[in-house]
């Protein structure tokens, strides 16, 4: 997929001449938008766009990617409301959210582009080597939140370690649970259970102030009653996420069908290849929610 | 858990003296059942066994582990019909099987146990190494074979490549299908997707003998489309079918919620350690039409 670069041009025509480029206000959210990520890009993410911003009035987008795709953005809304976007035609979203003009970012593209990127242009938190991809899945008991999802395919234990921290923190901060319990993926909950990475993270988990679950199965990831909190490889989450995607999906649910990247210095949300247009305008509003409520900052602080 | 080893004994009050041992006859199967596996054993595996021997006319149950568990069985059975069960107090429902006093086994005990003590009291096939769980599972486009669902989960790129064989056997043997579709789960579809293990598996894939559909995703095993074999470590496997028989079981299906073990001389069905008596009863049932249709040496003709 090749992205025109053809610098940071912002219209003159899509905002009024000599308005400034739109600021922080209380209340507002300014969303950059990954025009050319996921499978059937741009025309997906024009419509998620457009459905996010006509169901916010505070929002504002930061259009990222070639001038046609942003300019369906802009003919299809209001000429009074045009000054709430902005076009970004070079560099990549994340490189919008370094220079300030968005303050998250949202994208369906490919998962290990977009996170490499958000860990170069924002930067990692100290201790962060492998931000994992969070999702967060509705189950019979509640909210759980999965990670990693599909940034790192090939952890160590140290890595998974650091990633049950990062979701505990998360699952205080956003689902507010004071003490989640945090459960490591296996295939059995006898003692032992699992791979060479699994025995040697079971000994490590025990040994962090975190309130370790033990051990827990595919099934509780659906059911939900072992722990609120689930760590795993980003290939296991990966290939699980999908398929339970895909199995209760005609089922429609409230969840966000997105995963947030825990340990970069902004707000990322990483929608999949095929989302549609309603997913890419769910994960657009929870990018903005995740802004508004300072949240990232409040996990960053929960694993200080 | 512990089992009495108190020899082979058949109590006579629980068939006609002098009468023989039940021999294999047209359309008879004599299932070894591990009374002892599952986390509700022996009260489940008790009444899975009375459910599918009432449910078969012509099935025989060799009864393997305590006394008192078989005596619940027996004691259950109409004087009649208990020529149709036999008891075997001292070790393992592969040993009964090896023995010549059963044709096939089912256990929901712990996998490894089960899978380990069936390779060495069975043998494997030549060239086999690490016989795979394979499981059938129902999609929106047919059924589904995904291997291995936990008897390897530290395996590497030939052992992927073996299953993968005896995955597309089986459909063909089992499913009748002439060139199954075999896919390799990763979490995308593009060339190179997926970690160390995939990225090694796909280049032998690709050079065998079968008919190889490329890279999967998680969502594919639950739509089908892409694949009717799709093969991952044991790990993944068994972590993605446990999730997924939590998302669906409330929807119930005709297929049975066991898997069968690829790769030794013998019909081994593992159900899982949460099964009811309803499942083991399946179990059984799926492992006498194992037996009566040869379905296995058939597999293993299809690998040779």
């Amino acid at each position: 997929m090749t992205r025109p670069i053809t610098g940071r041009v912002v219209p003159e025509q899509w905002r009024p001449t000599g308005a400034p480029a739109p600021r922080r206000e209380p209340g507002t959210a300014r969303i950059a938008v990954d025009l050319l990520g996921g499978d059937q890009a741009p025309a997906v993410v024009v419509d998620g766009a457009l459905r996010a911003f006509a169901d916010d009035p505070t929002l504002h987008l930061t259009l990222v990617g070639p001038a046609e795709a942003a300019d369906a953005v802009v003919a299809a809304v209001h000429p009074a409301r045009r000054h709430r976007l902005t076009t970004v035609l070079g560099g990549t979203a994340a490189d919008a959210v370094a220079a300030g003009q968005a303050d998250a970012l949202v994208s369906a593209g490919d998962t290990a582009v977009t996170v490499l990127s958000a860990a170069r242009a924002l930067g990692r938190w100290p201790g962060i080597r492998r931000p994992p991809l969070a999702a967060v899945l509705p189950t019979a008991a509640g909210r759980l939140v999965l990670l990693d999802v599909g940034s790192t395919v090939d952890p160590d234990e140290e890595t998974l370690a650091t990633h049950a921290r990062l979701g505990a923190a998360y699952a205080t901060a956003v689902h507010g649970l004071a003490e989640p319990r945090v459960g490591l993926l296996t295939i059995g909950t006898e003692h032992g259970k699992g791979d060479r990475l699994r025995r040697a993270a079971a000994r490590l988990l025990q040994d962090l102030p975190l309130n370790y679950a033990g051990l827990v199965e595919g099934s509780d990831v659906v059911l939900g009653r072992a722990a609120d909190v689930v760590v795993t490889d980003g290939f296991t989450g990966n290939v699980l996420l999908k398929a339970l995607e895909a199995a209760t999906r005609p089922k429609e649910t409230d969840e966000t069908p997105a995963a947030v990247l825990l340990g970069v210095h902004g707000v990322v949300v990483v929608c999949h290849g095929a989302a549609t247009g309603t997913d890419l305008a769910k994960g657009i509003a929870f990018a903005a929610d995740l802004h508004r409520h300072r949240r990232i900052d409040v996990v960053q602080r929960g694993i200080a």
